[in-house]
């Protein structure tokens, strides 16, 4: 193989693909980016098993090929060298990279004990403006569960409802979910939350659109000349929607900031108990106020003006109070809840797209 | 006591002072801050027993005393309080902090626990631009030891020769000197490395000079409202001028990003060798060329055009060149050497008020 193309196409490419690339594996070739020459492009790939990745950039073909090159050495030696023409030009076990003064010799393996690459067969494909993505899976993967022994938990499920797609996930203890778009198609796929995190570091800001392909047992995400593929989760996901409490004795309303300058502050003598804040909604002065206590550092006691409906206590983690805070928008935030032990409901005041449910903590 | 302060002063003096305040000693009374209330101000101090730190601020005293609070709580806590009027009224062993709707209650210990500060007594007082105080203590303190088995290579050392000041350190392998300015006073001190980095972390951008107090075994910084006491190193610092080479076979001048640009390309295939790069001098080509070689992952060769007198070749290690070119200002670099077993003195082209010198890997 034999190609030139300029510095800035390959180490925009070669950033991109190598994230994917993985040097912690078990399998030593997973380290390694395959590149292929034909076409008129240079198509870069790589994978770990899980997911895989393909970008490509137009070059200038001397003879078709393809190699294989350790990932990290690669993109931090194209991102260093200067912006202008590179030659790559491999035989026998040798790259050879030239540019300008720069000459390197890269050692490199047969090619052909690269993984396979999945092509998967699209059955639906559907278009998602590129900020709604985003903004729904930063809302849902957020409370993902790490815990593998349980799959389906540690998915986003992407599905259609009433002709509507939603993303939603849970991690037994929170739940999110998001309405992305009207829909007219079946779509039920769960979706690695790592996945849907490592697409959209990806996006650059020339993005405006992000095509998403399902098939059988496999999705993938087409961001401009880049395609993610990973294979999806099995199983079907809970029914939660039987979660989301759709009546509360209690709800407060009040300034988004202040709930998270009052809830940061609580969290800080909350240490000693794991992060327990005791939430307090009072109708008769109209004020939320959270209660915290460590015995060794002290107590503290924050509050705020609240437009209130009822009055009822309950205890929540300020870890997930904070993480469902910095996912809602909007200058007001709405909290429900019926009583210590049902679960509380945090939406934005004046839209119910994106819902964040905290199981609360027994105290 | 009993005072009241400004959020915005308060939360900017609990920023700088508790960065000395250290969690992780064996004397926990050492992870609080002594707050002093006196002659309508309020004192702040922290100390890890190296290093000493005070800072002041204006405060409306209702009771003089003094109390003492966990550095970390505090200072983040006051940190998110909203830009408001904060009372601070301490008694028994409560501290209770009032601001706006914000209440809370921290437990503390009695005062008197907390170790005596240094009150130095000055015997020289000289004042350093801080521009030049930075770039100098930035320059030295980079290539002071880690190894607290040889206390004196962990300093930096301030010492006046021929009526200049100058700082110098070494750590066995490299040697960085810099002269500061005229100084017509004799001054000769051995300042740990830490402690001049702490003081140049606390430097904030409308501070134009800084104070520097000698006395027998102590130095401090007056830095603004801010003085931070440190002990000095015990000992004689080497006699370090003789190794700097005055004479070299070879020297090199060439691009200031350039050499930076083909030494990290050249460390990225020296991760085998740890490091290890073979630099070559040719004054048939007018070249600097930098080789380096792994037996896993191939081979390189950068070159960049220079300016030449006298051929050679030596070997470096490229973390410590990179580090000296990351020091050195200048458009243009001057590389000077004498054989393969001589150090290497690195400085900018016009202008060796910065003397940068590197051993050579036996290669």
């Amino acid at each position: 193989m034999k190609a030139v193309v300029t510095q800035e196409n390959l180490a925009r490419a070669l950033n991109i693909v190598s994230r994917i690339a993985s040097s912690r594996t078990t399998l030593p070739i997973l380290s390694n980016i395959l590149i292929k020459a034909e076409d008129g492009k240079l198509i870069l790939s790589a994978t770990n098993l899980e997911v895989a990745i393909t970008g490509s950039i137009p070059a200038k073909i001397n003879r078709e090929g393809v190699l294989i090159a350790p990932a990290r050495l690669i993109t931090e030696f194209i991102a260093n060298l200067p912006k202008t023409n590179i030659e790559i030009n491999a035989s026998d076990n040798k790259i050879t990279i030239t540019a300008g003064n720069y000459h390197s010799v890269v050692n490199t393996v047969a090619a052909d004990e690269f993984p396979v690459l999945p092509e998967p067969k699209t059955k639906i494909s559907i278009k998602i403006p590129i900020s709604d993505f985003k903004k729904a899976v930063a809302g849902t993967a957020l409370v993902a569960s790490n815990d593998t022994t349980r799959p389906i938990l540690t998915g986003v499920y992407l599905h259609t409802f009433n002709s509507v797609l939603y993303m939603a996930a849970t991690d037994g203890y929170r739940l999110a979910e998001k309405k992305v778009l009207p829909l007219d198609k079946e779509i039920s796929a769960i979706v690695p939350a790592s996945t849907l995190s490592d697409v959209v570091r990806i996006i650059s800001d020339e993005i405006k659109e992000i095509t998403v392909n399902f098939s059988d047992d496999q999705i993938s995400f087409v961001i401009g000349d880049t395609v993610v593929t990973s294979r999806l989760i099995d199983g079907n996901f809970i029914d939660y929607r039987q979660l989301i409490p759709n009546k509360t004795d209690v709800v407060a309303t009040l300034n988004h900031d202040e709930f998270i300058r009052i809830t940061k502050i609580s969290e800080l003598f909350a240490r000693e108990t794991a992060g327990s804040i005791t939430l307090k909604v009072d109708a008769d002065t109209s004020t939320l106020s959270i209660r915290s206590i460590t015995s060794e550092l002290g107590e503290n006691n924050s509050e705020a003006e609240a437009t209130v409906k009822g009055s009822g206590t309950i205890t929540l983690n300020s870890k997930f109070l904070l993480d469902a805070l910095s996912q809602i928008d909007g200058d007001n935030v709405k909290l429900q809840f019926s009583g210590k032990l049902a679960p509380a409901l945090l939406t934005a005041d004046d839209d119910d797209t994106y819902k964040h449910i905290i199981m609360p903590v027994k105290s």
